[in-house]
């Protein structure tokens, strides 16, 4: 039988161009996030299918690869649904897996403890452009610091990573659910249709306060309760001052120790950032999954309509394992936009190695085989790389192939010449 | 309902000192590979279930993981087997994949093509110590090589890779299928019984020669067959004169490309190696994959009694996609074995960064919190570790995990303190 050359669906092959890429743009993500204090953890791939399907994962979960029973667990007959056959599940984010980790190893971790994880994620969603069904992702996640200090590291080593990628004048948006929550309240929303409202301002960057207006009173809220609603927006001069307006307006709908935090949280990373970028209040930032608690942010790069990574805090998802909460607060990287971006933008390794190409004239071997490899060798621990290979029939064009490659130099080594 | 904080069976959570070392030998790993000119690469953890299953792969594929078909694809009522119901598995090896990837790809990459993956495998084996369902697999291959420069490269490769984590004193064990069958044939053994032969002779570490002796009369071969083969072995004075004896004994049952190709091999290798290993003839050598068609070899650890990586020749894999045959030649290292070998060694990874902790007096915020958090971003930017964190009520014991977590300076940071 022939076999597939194509990928699964939905999922692909990375070249090494890309690769190499990838590989650099890791380690730079490791290495800074370790300098903040982040340790690296893995957890498997596979979940078990109870904690992916614990409502946790919100639209995820209708996304999961699940995976079959084995052997006698197996059974054909009896099975009547679908999950009557499966028992595990690929995961579909880094955040259930991490809280499940931590649930089961928090007697051995440091505390607080400060996660990084770089895995690849899986999710069934319809294949379209730059999207697939296996992507990579990278978090970092603080628990058990209830104070914002784990939003200020979390958002400095996250822009400190873009910033030592190159990436300049970018944002990062912030806001807390209890902001949004408290905004809901003084406009008049009844509490039980809070997510209701919240879905609908999600769509402000699209359609606009016009569209979010039609569409909170399409949805039979009232014209006195989503006129307040929408002047809280509009009232906003510029986003600098967007934080004290929404605080003064508000007044007592929204706790002090709310706006306090977060006004620390813009000060401390705005005075001691080390990458060109603005931390900006943005009351219109909801991020979809319903598990935040708090503060929620997402980074806005001015090349791409689309956000390029978030997070937030989210207090009660241990409790859920563990029966007992433990405060928590993560931010991801968006790392395959991160890389389209850079491939896009033909971004350049630096302080690349330098590169050598040795040619062998075919036949080459024995001891004369012995000093060019033993040559090779030499080079190689004077940290060079080098590629040997045998000369092409049409040699200029390899040359000329090698050169394109980055091999600055070439070699050719032939039977006679060496053996004298 | 409650969730389920253990991994899945079998899978395994990764603590973060394990992690640390993982993360530096996979970058020593890739780091050497490349500078013997490898490229990484990457393909989706999920293959085509036709691939996996396509006899490739010996008996992995009796450990699969499979993945349940989705949407309307997925028939409960009509599916009479198994493989109605799926239309993915996790891979079982790099190997399939990567020729998979080369067939797909093989316009748009460098020829010959050497390739360097890290990635995970999965194998739905009985869970035992130190073997579990999801592992690592590190694997170079050179595609479009048809001379022995392919395993002379190979084995530098991964031997300098060793050398450079410290491994000393290994050997790296080498034979060749056609040695194993010009052995067979020599002896008088039917064709169509080789690899039942090889079965048993695989089992000569174990079981020693008068197990082989007595496995193989069992299976019904002619004494006069089991002696001339087992007077092969006894022959071997020894390690190093075994491929001359193998070769005079052998005569015209062998052809001289092959053992002089194996000769060339050992020569460079030894003249050239930067790591202090020995690379060695072994007659008894078989390697359990079909799929090898020429030199196959095993690293062996003296502190280990099972092999910690191998690889060979595999001339014949292509063509089962491409119709078109490449020669191929991989070496795996055992990543897994050669990490729980550190481990177990207390290994110290070199070079580590400075680590600084910060401990935080409890409700320290506001200015004095940015001129704490100032003067870590300047560590850090300095390329030093910065953990910043508050301060427990008993401080003592505080500060000794920190030491013992690495921490040669701890500071403490007062909110009066830092006001004057």
């Amino acid at each position: 039988m022939a076999l597939t050359k194509k990928p699964v669906t939905g999922m692909r092959d990375i070249l090494p161009e890309e690769m190499e890429i990838r590989d650099y743009v890791i380690g730079v993500i490791k290495e800074t996030y370790r300098s903040f204090g982040f340790h690296s953890i893995e957890t498997p791939c596979v979940e078990n299918i109870e904690n992916l399907t614990s409502k946790q994962g919100g639209d995820n979960e209708k996304l999961i690869f699940k995976i079959l029973k084995r052997g006698e667990k197996l059974n054909l007959e009896t099975a009547k649904e679908e999950n009557d056959l499966v028992d595990g599940g690929l995961r579909y984010d880094l955040t259930v897996p991490l809280v499940r980790y931590f649930s089961n190893n928090e007697n051995t971790l440091p505390a607080p403890f400060k996660a990084l994880q770089v895995g690849n994620v899986w999710r069934a969603d319809r294949p379209q452009k730059g999207r697939y069904r296996q992507f990579m992702q990278c978090d970092i996640d603080i628990l058990g610091e209830a104070t914002n200090l784990a939003e200020i590291e979390l958002i400095l080593a996250t822009s400190t990573t873009l910033g030592k990628l190159g990436f300049e004048d970018f944002r990062i948006n912030i806001n807390d659910r209890r902001i949004l929550k408290a905004m809901a309240s003084y406009s008049g929303f009844p509490e039980e249709s809070y997510d209701s409202v919240f879905i609908t301002l999600d769509k402000m960057d699209k359609i606009g306060v016009a569209g979010v207006e039609a569409e909170l009173l399409e949805n039979g809220f009232t014209k006195e309760s989503v006129d307040k609603y929408l002047a809280l927006f509009k009232g906003i001069e510029s986003a600098e001052n967007g934080l004290d307006y929404m605080i003064d307006t508000l007044g007592s709908f929204l706790e002090e120790s709310v706006s306090n935090s977060l006004k620390e949280i813009i000060e401390s990373v705005q005075a001691t950032k080390s990458a060109k970028f603005d931390l900006v209040f943005d009351p219109t930032l909801v991020r979809g999954m319903s598990y935040y608690t708090g503060t929620i942010f997402e980074i806005a790069m001015p090349q791409l309509g689309i956000a390029c990574g978030g997070g937030g805090r989210y207090d009660k998802m241990v409790g859920k394992f563990t029966g007992k909460d433990v405060p928590a607060c993560g931010f991801s990287i968006g790392f395959e936009r991160i890389i389209l971006l850079l491939m896009e933008n033909g971004y350049q390794i630096p302080e690349r190695k330098e590169k050598v190409a040795f040619l062998l004239e075919k036949g080459l071997s024995g001891e004369v085989l012995c000093k060019v490899i033993g040559e090779a060798q030499k080079l190689r621990s004077e940290n060079k790389q080098v590629l040997i290979v045998h000369m092409n029939k049409n040699k200029k064009f390899q040359k000329e192939q090698l050169t394109a490659q980055g091999y600055g130099e070439i070699r050719e080594f032939y039977k006679e010449a060496l053996k004298q």
